[in-house]
């Protein structure tokens, strides 16, 4: 193949948005460029990456190959001004300092957490560090969240374990079917856990091994969840949640188990499931007996959900599954931005996985 | 390495049990004669399978290198005569007949379902079939059990889910901590399908995927729990509980979740555990902060247990780890094995896992 | 996600090619049917399946969520009539029984192997049956296929292997640099055996394992090999290829080694690849220092390849990666496909693999 | 379970051998410790470790249950002295230092590269330090090598690759069978790669993928294998070795590719490789049409051989699977100290894998 240019092109053509992508060597920059590689009104940028700055993304993302030859440039103003749209895969704290040096009018899509929650105090409970503030959250699917995100210049991309969870129960608590306490226990892929190299990560240890870590409540994605299922049950939600650690790459297993409230049966509890996704482009309930696997949803940006009530003990089941660096990070974001943007929604998302 | 005999020898010596393993073509079979081969008072006797018969156990086996030349024989009253101990790794429903055939001062080891649950009505409901009755209980950790299998001659080995939450939820209950209601996720291993060629445990299909089967009560593993579970609380503790596959051959991994009874404290759960375990040899609970893997017990017969309070929500979360062909089926047969023949519990047990 | 239609459309959009796929349910024609789902100028006609007639595809693919509701037809000629294109994913030897039955101008894309080599003799060795005859060869990249392929109205895609291997050395035969003896070690995923349910491809004896199999010159993809590699020569090759199966659903790596002819220089050899694949849309030689990696490739049509020559022993390494199911299979098929109907060559073929 | 001592017991019962293990955090220190703790000879001493001195045992290899609440000292003269054998599982080139500072009559077992290689230009050209000098080498099957180890009180354990590709070949070239160039590509496990935390071997990298590295001849095992090779032949045996990287915690297969001399028949390679390893009790030639996986020998001190003739391009190819921790490092460590220390030499060593 021949090469390509090693710098991003300075000019959009018209109809075009033009995107940068700041933390392109991590697994959350590199999950956004394959989406935007595939999208007919995306321009690609500037890519910065913070100590692979000046490498070839070739190097650093070799799957991406129509970029191979792009070399990563520092995360500052000047790299990332000049273009529509900004993506940030940043660590934890990094988002707003970026963000203030860009225009009001320009796109920042932020992958990271600092401005998803409402509340200060949880913010500063689970962080350890003052609260950014909020932006717009990017959950179409959460009631209210699309209308929100219409126009809107800046997106905070929701956690990937608490879009799995909140898509799993979203129905069940907007029909008033589930008494407000939410027990999860989640598998995911080791891409969740990012790039940077640490012992307890290698393949040697991952490999053959199912783990929990977070045990108790002190895992941040807790508080999202917690914030998102009180939005939509109108009333708080506990949730007592357990990650664990799958060996695999990508992919999130939700099981999630609430108390069914009195008068729930299993065909309002479908009907439920069935009418809020009905419209929904990027959630599919799956025909009855037919359970969620991540191997469906690999590299695609839809969620995958089923649903049981275990009328023995009088609970209800459902599972859900996404790809955490899609749906649960870069397809979200990019979905979220078509809105902002008054793109389709759907535009450049992929809607296969890849199996097996 | 020199040939090793066809056929299985037919006298003892003095001191040395004679075993039989039926069924030592399949996974649990399997593992059975890995135990017994580093059992220092056991002689391996007649090694039988059903279509498999006329086979070289190193076609089926190769890991029991030992037991390479041996042709498995047909699983018959006659091949299985003349032993001291007799391993049942068959279909569900197949132990009976022939444990009516051989003799009441046999020790019969079944791994199967057949005589696990007490209740006719319950085995009905989940299998289908007439009740063949119930035999000591193979789970020497839990109230009684131990006292039931001394001098034994017959023993249900419980499921492999049912040892991972049993062992995980025993000291709350046992405790009083806990509300008897348990919700249960458990990522399992392949191997805990067995071996029977089907396309969804193809290699192609698992890998890289995490599902969910048997949801919404069905599991027929579910009624053993709540039996075990039940026994411990003094009154019907009702479990949800959901299966899932994980890409690994081997490993349980199992996450309880259970309401916290007023007055439960991290330090009355964390005493109760500890308590608890102290003298148990294959039960281990980890030092606070350190949560169980899978992989810390594979080819092992530990169970490896941790516990914390989310006092947010006022729940208890246990996760237990074992390798369900060891502690989860082999391991936990021939532990019980040892007690009902007198010899020190772990005697020829593994007790290092194989890692990384 | 709103239903989709259960029966393909029957009528065709202007300047759209309608496709039918044979062997819908299998892993080939998955990947025919996630290519064809993304390539603009194909309107997706008849699925068919032997056994798995009267299945919806979401139960089969649950993946292709577009096409989820799609019920699979049974494979015959008037299910498989008025179409543009019939692509056939096939057990080897059902090819041309089904090919004669359709028109000479439908094109007819055979992803078995039935059409593959030209020597009848090397067929019946290989196979055991009666040639079928020759088909114009789906490597684009092979010196004369692409002409060949232009306007064809019959492809024999290649075997994954050959297609690995294939590019591994066509610039180092080419350029006159090897001697007319290749070594080769190639490691595949899993998918590359099939979806047919079989013992030895069960997710738990395959996790964690390497295996060789067809070893001593018998597998079927050695007469294609050295077809393809003669053809470079302008001499005979001998292959020495040793297929392995690594724990992994999809990719190959293959490891080539071939003793390097007097004169052959570092500089030599490089420049040979470099020049071998500067104008090719699929190949990519890699910078030097950088190897393929099969996850660089999951889910892309794109080959990598890189090259070395150990001068302490006198021979040329070279190292190709490629996703056997795309490059390897439905890609390579899509690639021929378009060239036969002077489509251009990229078009609707994934340029990015999906990692990590 | 009962906790264990802290610290190691300084007096030795009669009978035994005291045993300190250096490196015990490492993987190779790790498995060198399974074994310890299985071999009926051996006291288990002083444990060390280099920046993990301090910590328990049981937070860096929880699957060694019975250890878990030793911490680590120092790696230091004063803490390996009194011991009657030393493991050293440290980085190259600290084997020297350390083993200067301990007695002449403590058997010293360095599971490093340090002394293997006899040739100071060869350590040098591979290792860019001076040569330390060379012990007898632990791979009892080298001709010649069982006798040197006896009684010696310094053994240099092989390296993982020269220990699968040499038992691979032994045969073949003691018999006069190949010509002096042998293509060896080798798949191996990422223990192989150590412990170290690196981006490239995180498990989201190396899960699903196959990749190959110090390709070229560069590789620093070639030389280890050349000099066992030659001196089997009795002339220079030139190794291309290509080594990959597959998607399993452990494991090595060796494919392995060498021209026949004339004569060479199918019966006499046979025979030879029968021959060669009838009297091994650690090497297993399989059946003829059976081949090694390396999940057979999981955790088990065996190599498992076959080997094939293809006539049609006059070429041998062996394949040889082991467990690169267990017989490719401590295994092999074992069973060459129990050779030194006069002992049985399968004493303690495991006779099965752990499958599936």
């Amino acid at each position: 193949m021949a090469v390509t240019p090693t710098s991003a092109p300075t000019t959009s053509r018209p109809g075009m948005f033009r995107a940068a992508v700041a933390g392109a060597s991590g697994y959350a920059g590199g999950e956004v460029l394959r989406m935007l590689l595939n999208h007919p009104r995306i321009e690609i940028g500037a890519l910065t990456g913070g100590s692979n700055a000046g490498t070839r993304l070739g190097e650093l993302q070799p799957h991406l190959l129509p970029l191979a030859d792009r070399v990563l440039e520092p995360t500052d103003a000047e790299t990332l001004a000049g273009h529509d749209v900004v993506f940030l895969g940043l660590p934890h704290g990094q988002s707003a300092a970026v963000a203030a040096q860009l225009g009001e009018d320009v796109l920042i899509v932020d992958c990271g957490a600092d401005f998803r929650l409402h509340d200060p105090a949880e913010w500063e409970k689970f962080y350890g560090s003052p609260h950014a503030g909020t932006w717009p959250y990017g959950l179409p699917e959460l009631p209210g969240a699309r209308e929100a995100l219409k126009g809107s210049r800046r997106i905070a991309v929701p956690g990937c374990y608490p879009t799995a969870v909140t898509l799993a129960l979203i129905p069940a608590y907007a029909a008033g079917l589930a008494e407000p306490e939410a027990v999860v226990v989640a598998a995911s892929g080791t891409s969740g856990a990012g790039k940077a190299a640490k012992t307890h990560l290698l393949g040697s240890e991952v490999m053959g091994s199912m783990s929990p870590y977070g045990v108790g409540g002190v895992h941040r994605h807790t508080p999202e969840m917690t914030q998102n299922l009180s939005a939509v049950a109108g009333e708080r939600v506990a949730v007592s949640f357990t990650p664990t650690l799958a060996p695999m790459s990508r992919g999130i297993l939700a099981t999630c188990s609430v108390k069914a409230r009195p008068g729930t049966t299993p065909q309002r509890l479908r009907q439920a499931y069935s009418a809020a996704y009905a419209a929904e482009p990027f959630v599919h309930l799956l025909p009855e007996g037919q359970w969620p696997a991540t191997s469906a949803v690999l590299g695609s940006n839809h969620a995958l959900v089923q649903v049981a009530l275990d009328e023995s003990v009088g609970r209800i089941t459902v599972v859900s599954a996404i790809d955490n660096l899609a749906k649960g990070t870069a397809g979200g974001a990019v979905q979220s931005m078509n809105i902002a943007l008054g793109l389709p929604e759907e535009l450049g998302l992929p809607q296969t996985g890849v199996a097996p």
